[in-house]
């Protein structure tokens, strides 16, 4: 457990102190710095924080891959990073990028391509901003 | 293991199918409606999605205290809920709100009010809109 100083400094303090979970990852969310749209969500290691700092292009690494990322090494679709915040306990990060292309897998700028609307049975989806600004099996050709 | 035709119906699907974690939650980020601005990174299980869909108020769930919580029942610092997404393998919610005060229980606005900055022997952190709307000693008096 930690004691209330250490919240009080992790909180209100000037060290930069990332707080990683069992896994050694912190939230990251990426945002837009031109439209303020929200482009995914993901997660970074001491790694990743460490390399996106230093490059000034976002790092991430792949649970599902188990694996360090340049974002957009594959796709070319990469992500300056033009201010990063911790949040108040810092186990998330903000990232305000400048994205080139498509932030999606998908070929989307935006992960979030689908609202929540109401439907007869329940919640569904409709797509919203969803172009596709790339064909993504011709870049990733798995 | 997913095969692809699970995957292509929850990337491309209309169908609202959130993927829950083995703790059986979803990421959500929560942003300002007026100015774009990241609030906070939460977690919701399958019974605060329902309620924040029903009731059009942000619920989330803390893994702290391991309980459902109505966001602003103890502050009354709610959140409206504008919109609604998800991402592409429905496992993060973008909430857009509308929010009363402060995000943050630390009584900011949002809970990002420190930006990373290049100091001498590493990142430091720099005091960003961190101006204090509450008291959080005199609203959560524990």
């Amino acid at each position: 457990m930690s004691n209330s100083s250490d919240i009080d400094e992790r909180e209100e303090g000037l060290t930069f102190r990332p707080k990683f979970d069992a896994s050694g990852l912190v939230t990251c969310v990426a945002t837009d710095a031109v439209t303020g749209d929200v482009l995914m969500v993901a997660h970074m290691n001491e790694e990743a924080l460490r390399k996106t700092i230093d490059s000034g292009e976002a790092w991430y690494f792949s649970r599902s891959r188990n694996a360090l990322w340049r974002k957009g090494e594959t796709s070319g679709q990469t992500q300056r990073v033009r201010e990063m915040r911790m949040d108040c306990d810092q186990d998330a990060v903000w990232l305000r990028v400048e994205q080139v292309g498509a932030a999606c897998h998908t070929g989307r700028h935006s992960c979030f391509y689908r609202r929540l609307t109401a439907g007869e049975g329940g919640p569904q989806l409709a797509f919203v901003d969803a172009e596709q600004l790339f064909d993504p099996k011709a870049v990733y050709r798995t």
